[in-house]
Parts: structure tokens; sequence; C-alpha cells
């Protein structure tokens, strides 16, 4: 099965388009936690059992296990290894290099931490994407338009009538097909959502931005048209609670914004 | 003391812009190493041991780290203690992503690690960027225009009479001052690294793109044109040769290509 299916699958069995981020941060553990790096797992494992009847994937953010070194690492590689395995991963790591790094860091994120997917930055162009489709079972999400205020910064420079973000699209968009191909575009961004879901109908949106940063779930799901799409809330479910419920509050913010993505 | 006047003195002191870049692969080790990630740190030792007095700085490439796990990532950090203290580093790990996240990025790399800069990516925008600009005694250097083939796919496209290159380097200058700004610039575009160190005389270039990439030294140094620079060199040194001459064949080719860069 590629992971593409694997996605596809997971979505209709939990009737979900949720995808839960896991960005932990020993500040926001639950009160009753030690604040050391190593009761991240327990965390990250009480949130995954809380939820992993309702997500149809999880984000794992890299910055936030690598911050804590060698110990981070230990625990993202378990992390990992705690996610059901019939359900998607997104190792949210951004990377992008030339091609024989690029093509190392594909075994890193891909062969070692088994990931099904991961972000990657479109600045260095195509053979800093191309050793990742390699792996061709794997999908890789190209940012698009980002969730943050820097997106403007760059993404929107209009050349040839064009923001350089349509430019990213309607370029990579040939590099592989659809079952390996999607994009990062920002839910705080509903209307270049619907425009940039134009130009690739067929492939996957990864849109994070709802929650913490303020996203339109309504907005968002009006512009997605109903494509193929994950809508990641990370910091809204995870620290949803910072008592000995928060798992259980986790839980019940999961199962709030799974029903508000169905409407 | 700051990282870049660490830099400068470094510079000074071995009377060199070179720059030697580790990208350990098991592969390519000396025939009479195991074939075994442990045996990069050794290896890693005797290159550092034998280039110190004529490198400026090592350029680490946390790709060949990360691919080979845990074990990489333990001797990502045990090569970062085995470079002498005077020296500067660079953490070639082209991070970038929304503000909390870079944050745990730069964590990660300046503070953990310990290394004096970063390669970051500028796709994202300034809160992508600023992050690791708080660290205020240490370095970033932005892709502006990176050397392999992809860099004409997004780089180049023209916005307002400028290439996005253009913009990203007059935007970002103004981020934070010169000692903690400076921008990547593949030596495999001469003409474009004019330009280039016209919109930034003072800002120090990271020119990869030297060597097996086939980037020409003496256009390099004519475009940079006296501006502060480092001048990277990977695999042409490292892998100089395969035999237990390996450290002895890297520093003869440190010494040519510290010389070339003199004149």
């Amino acid at each position: 099965m590629t992971s593409y299916e694997k996605l596809i699958n997971a979505q209709k069995i939990n009737s979900s388009m949720l995808c839960v981020g896991l960005d932990p941060d020993i500040n926001k553990l639950p009160v009753s936690y030690n604040k050391r790096p190593e009761e991240i797992l327990r965390f990250n494992q009480a949130i995954i059992e809380a939820t992993k009847d309702i997500a149809c994937c999880y984000k794992i953010n890299f910055a936030f296990f690598e911050q804590y070194g060698i110990t981070g690492y230990e625990i993202l590689k378990k992390t990992f290894e705690a996610i059901p395995d019939w359900l998607f991963t997104i190792a949210d790591a951004k990377r992008g290099d030339i091609g024989n790094t690029s093509a190392a860091y594909a075994n890193s994120v891909l062969d070692y931490f088994k990931a099904d997917s991961i972000t990657v930055s479109p600045y260095m162009g195509k053979d800093s994407v191309t050793p990742f489709l390699n792996f061709q079972k794997k999908m890789v999400f190209i940012l698009a338009l980002t969730s943050n205020e820097g997106s403007g910064d760059f993404q929107r420079l209009i050349s040839d009538g064009q923001p350089v973000y349509s430019h990213v699209v309607n370029k990579s968009k040939s590099w592989g097909g659809k079952s390996q191909i999607g994009y990062v575009v920002g839910a705080t961004h509903p209307d270049e959502l619907k425009v940039i879901r134009k130009l690739i109908p067929e492939n996957c949106l990864l849109i994070p931005g709802i929650g913490a940063q303020g996203g339109d779930i309504e907005a968002t799901i009006k512009a997605n048209d109903r494509g193929p799409a994950i809508i990641n809330v990370s910091r809204a479910i995870i620290y949803a609670s910072n008592g000995d419920d928060f798992a259980e509050k986790a839980r019940e913010k999961a199962l709030e914004y799974r029903e508000m993505m169905k409407k």
C-alpha cells in the first residue's frame, strides 16, 4: 500500500480530515508532569491514545524534538513508533537542499523515522525536491502559501502576472503524480487557498493555521471545494488543558474539530 | 566575543577564506575503515586535525548525520565538540518555519549544538528568520542564490524588474546588522554573485559550489570584490583519497585551495 492509499483509508475509517499536530514543549506539559524532555514521550503517547480513532494523521514537528538534543531525537523515534501503523504520519521538517543532501534528509525522515510524508521548502527548486520523490510510496508536501505573516514577504511577489506560490505549484505539480505531491496552504488565506485548489484540483492539501493561528474552518472547507485535504490543529488540541484531564480534553477538542470539518 | 568576531579572527590567524565542509558518507570512508556510522566521528576528527591550521571554519551538513538516526545525531554533537573553540562553525541545516518552530530550531542548532551560525531558507519570510537572530551573538546565512541547478526554478523569477533572490537580499538585510546576517550565494554563478555583492558590500557571503560542483575560484574571488566571504569546499577535500593517507591528502588539498583563494 502506498502512503497516499493509507491516508485515504484512514480518512474513511475515522471519517476525518483532522490532523493532530505534535509540537511538544516541556513548558506546556500538564502541571503534574516533571518539566523534563523525557516526559514528552508519555505525553505524546497519551495524546495519540486519546485521538487515534478521531484523527486521520499526526504531524510531527521535528524542531520541537530537536531542541532537546539527543534525548529529543530518541523521543522523536519513539513517538513515530507510538502511532498506529494504519494512521498517516507527516514529518513536518521543512527540509530541502542540493540533490545529495536532500537524498540524505530523505533517508533520515522517510527511511529511518519511517514517516509517510515530509514537508519540503521549494526555494532551491526541482533537484532539491526530487530526491524525496525517489521514495515512490511516500509523499511530499511542498510549501506553497504558508500560514504565517512572513508568507507575504516572498511567496506573494508577482512574476509574470502570478504570485511566486502559483509558480511553485504550477511548476512542481509535474514532478510527480498526485499520490506523491501535496501542498502546504495556510488556513489563514482562504481566498488564495481557493485559487490554489483550482490549479491542482486533485492534489492533497495540508492546511495548517487552524486554532492558535486563527484560521477559519468554515471558510477553509469552502475554499477547499471537496478536494483531498488534511487540516491540522496542534496547540488548540494538545494543550486544551494542562490538568490531569489533558488527554480527555484533547479528545473533546479533537471531536469538536472533526465535526466542524464535516459540515 | 561574537561569532562574527570569531570568524574574522580565525580568517586572520589562519590567513584563510577556506571552509571545510563535513558531509560524511559511510560509503566514501577510507577503505581501511569499517563502513559503519560510528566510524564517521574518527574520520571527522582526523579531517579536523589535519586542516585546523588551514581552514577558517567548518560547515557541518546536518543531513549527512541525520540519515544515521540517533547514532548520527550523537556523532553530530561530538563533531561540533571536536572543532577547536576559536574556529567558526556553520550548521548547514537549511531550517526555517513559523516563529515558534524556528525558535525551537534555533534552540537546537545554536544552543544545544553551539554552532556559531546556521543556514536558513527565506521562503517563509521575516518571522521565520528573526527567531534565529534573537541569538544576538550568532549569525544566520540566508539562502539567496544557491549553487544547484534548481536555483533557476524560483530564485530567478523576475518580480518588479528584479530576481526573487535580490528581493530576498534587499528585504532581509534590514532584519539585523552585518555581523548577524550573511547570505549563501553559489560559486556556480559568478556574474550574479557580483550583482549580489554590490547590494550588500559589507555582509558576509557563504559561497559553496567549488570543487565537486564545478564552481571557478578565480571568477568567484573576482566577483566577490574583497567583501567578507567564506568559500566552502567539501567533497574535493574530505574525499581527496580513500587510502590511509586520506587526512594527509585532505591537508594537501586544503592548502592548495587556500592558496588559490589568496590570489
